[in-house]
């Protein structure tokens, strides 16, 4: 126990007492002894090998977060490629969409299906996906295709466990389920401004897509723009680092690749400094301590959504 | 049709074809036109006497919502005494506060009840009694006795239907439930910065209620300021008008009393020009044309709430 | 003094003590009893005629300012077309905008000049102009020519003291200057998201004026987006009402416009109740009595500004 | 160049045509150009010894930013023990409080004092050691006595040039000066609700220094409040990454505590990964390019503040 935080700071031992520590929820001394980042011994007995490190990326649409996880990708690269390419793997959240039933498709060929809604999305396999990789399984990630609106059958991307050092996953919605997001050892949000992301979003759609300015407009005003606030941006309180303004924002994708660099070269004896971060206890700012309880299944059943 | 407003403006017709008007959801043709507040005359021949106009009044714990509601209420007995007494009803969404089992009893004398959840109100009356208001009946409303947890039993506040001209109701989540944001003609939310509102409650409640300054902050830390972020700040988007620095707002008062005011005295005919406004309508910024479907009932079926 | 809000409600007067009233700032006793709104006698004596109610309407750019306008004044028509006509003033800051000096209007033609910016406009101007207002004077109020970027000249808009009872004046930057903002009886601010603002501007602009997505896009991001964050968004504070949605907002236009209509139709005796708000005495919510003083000048100054 | 972040990835080069990128300012080629990160060997010859790392954490008042830093310093010296102490050294703004006048020195006695206030603040001294800290200078930091209000006569905690590798400063205006700001290698603002941040303070200020409620509350909405909403909070703009809920977010801490442990251990080679971001570039997301030009001063001299 002696790696733990000590708690001698003063003021804070003040404010546990009604638990303003924890932001949001009040929480029994058990609790907070086990938020101890760094338990070497115990953890290390019951995994023999570390599992991954997990980084979720959430941010609106066109935020910049799969640019970020380029980016930062990139840096790996430069940094050493063969290590870069061999032990971290790059999920996107877009992997794990449904396939869309008939009534659907014809629904998004007019753009009238919202796939920035939860419903878009298969998260139960998300979680099952990101569940094997967290107990150091091996896992395999599904292929979407864009044209057809469905999975790529028998085609998947294999993440090994015993080669798999660090996980970046990104995605509008990969705060969304508590299941989830505990499995995160580090949750970023990227914050890029609502007209900036309407801005590249407009750029993107019309310059690549070959859309018009009236279609994208109408798809972001009537399904980009509500999904965001009613799903995405509540997610941001479980943020543990907020990167503002995404890819141009390279001084925190330094950090964030430094530090990916760091867990992926140190020595085994440093790495345990950063690696045995607990992910399987709930973060302190989880509010879903208090709301998001077994029967609510993530609003996920109770929610009728527009597609 | 001719009392509508029209919509000749430019700019706003071409912002119309997708969308943009409705700020959210994507609106039919239909809807569109349904929109127009002035409709006096086919209102007039469905309702014999008008029915009485309701101003639901939100806003976070010590925003100042009773406060605004008291001086609306004083500024209109000045006006003319005996019109305010007689034709306006100040409800405060406290009465419908629903009796507390025995085990939640104990809970709030502890001081570990969360009053500003959902689930701590009888929500369905609440709706049935406003219903009954909007539809021109009589109705009663429940007293709360803080002190037992309960209702008074055979007490009850009576609205008149043929006296009541105007509703004051005002609660931190009276615009929760879609179909009582529906039966609203204005809905105002006051708007109160976070750590006003605490400091606010933190004299109300270390002075007027004898509690002490640690018991105060826990229970705003764990209960009032979570309940605040997932309940009621959500529901500042369905307001028509959002009034800033709550009581002290001495102009915005001003403007709604003068308004009220206008209601109570102006002869019949003027009056209709406000008064129809039609209630029963869903309001263009409701998200809850694409959310809230019946089956969600508000979430009150399925979020397990901690009393 | 009788007619002034009396103080009598609980709570209220515990926070005075320490100036929680005010939003912001210490206040002497002087400052609170001068607060009364309704003075009519002492009034009365030093204006023979009361001075126009003047209606402050701010806002970004493509938040729906001018429509809100638009549509309170077309209520108004329909409401009562002459008195609508004769009695009521609606001015655009527009309207005093600077003559730009050549290599401005270079840099103008190009797309590279900064409209949104405080420098762009004559503020001296306006402040004479609104003071004239006030005071019961008529002013002139120039007209700008976009084509040349310059004032008409010798033409005018007339605002005519015997005439006049309401002046609506809207533009992005009407809160900016502290001795305009106290002329202000009412101030408004339509706050629209920023999305929902680039997106209606994207449409104006490529449709109505005929400009490229590219340029609309880099006009935006460069000059109206900084300028709003910089000069527009913080005088939000000094709002008395916020309308959310713009002119999609119907609600609240309606309460606007009967306000005004009953400023203009109600008997004299009655008028007083609204018309007599004191002017000149500084809004409550105003910090800038902390900060704003004589010699910041409204930073206009000190301020380089790229134009 | 080769070291430079590649410009390849899909939409952003898009976007930089009417910059984007910047987020807030057209950028010009060489700008562009010269935003890499990593350029080790031009930086290298101009400084034979690396210049310290310089991070700045700002944050409102009671956000956490010194609890942040403490426990930033404790994780390092676990990491190890003689390193941490020899090569980081941790600043706190508060050490450039100037001397107060007697006339500020009564008011400050009386608690009517403005401490959170720019003008508080020596920022032409803090500016100075900054800068020889950041020219691979050694310099001398004041130290500052809370009892008398002024600085202790010849007692300074220096920082030689050859030992530091690593600065922390922090304090709610490090972000406030444009030419400060850009000194500083990473940027971190510390983000905790403005109710938490009161509660916090409510907590510390009357038990830790025995203040009553009253005065507690008196000083925060008059003093701490108004400063925070003028010169703190718009500041956040700058932040390269945003930490919420202070020191209670552990997996940010550990986050930054590794970065820097990394800066101090790895082997050189390693080390210009990133230690030499350059400082001396103005950051692409300072709006100060746009309005903050010389002769603004940082508006210093044009503020006349409360003390």
């Amino acid at each position: 126990m002696q790696n733990c935080f000590r708690a001698g700071v003063r003021g804070s031992s003040l404010l546990k007492r009604f638990g303003l520590v924890s932001g949001y929820c009040a929480q029994t001394i058990e609790d907070m002894d086990s938020k101890c980042l760094f338990r070497s011994s115990p953890m290390k007995e019951a995994q023999p090998r570390s599992s991954p490190f997990i980084i979720g990326v959430a941010g609106g649409s066109a935020s910049g977060k799969s640019t970020v996880c380029e980016k930062i990708m990139e840096n790996l690269r430069e940094y050493n490629l063969e290590i870069a390419e061999k032990k971290v793997v790059h999920i996107s959240q877009d992997s794990f969409y449904r396939d869309l039933k008939e009534s659907e498709k014809e629904k998004a060929e007019k753009g009238l299906y919202n796939f920035d809604h939860p419903d878009a999305f298969d998260m139960e396999l998300m979680e099952k996906c990101l569940k094997d990789i967290s107990e150091g399984k091996s896992t395999r990630i599904p292929q979407y295709d864009f044209k057809t609106n469905s999975r790529i059958r028998d085609k998947f991307t294999n993440v090994l466990a015993f080669e798999t050092d660090v996980i970046l996953i990104e995605g509008i919605l990969v705060f969304y389920q508590p299941k989830v997001r505990e499995m995160f050892n580090m949750k970023m949000f990227v914050e890029t401004d609502a007209d900036t992301r309407l801005a590249k979003r407009v750029i993107k759609d019309t310059e690549d897509l070959g859309r018009n300015i009236d279609q994208v407009l109408h798809h972001y005003i009537n399904f980009v723009k509500p999904a965001y606030e009613e799903f995405c941006m509540p997610t941001k309180k479980f943020a543990d680092v907020i990167i503002p303004r995404g890819a141009d924002n390279k001084i925190a994708m330094s950090l964030i690749s430094l530090h990916i660099n760091n867990l992926l070269t140190s020595p085994q004896k440093d790495r345990r400094l950063s690696l045995v971060m607990d992910p399987r206890r709930r973060h302190v700012s989880d509010t879903s301590n208090m709301y998001d309880v077994p029967n609510r299944k993530d609003l996920m059943d109770v929610l009728t959504r527009p597609h």
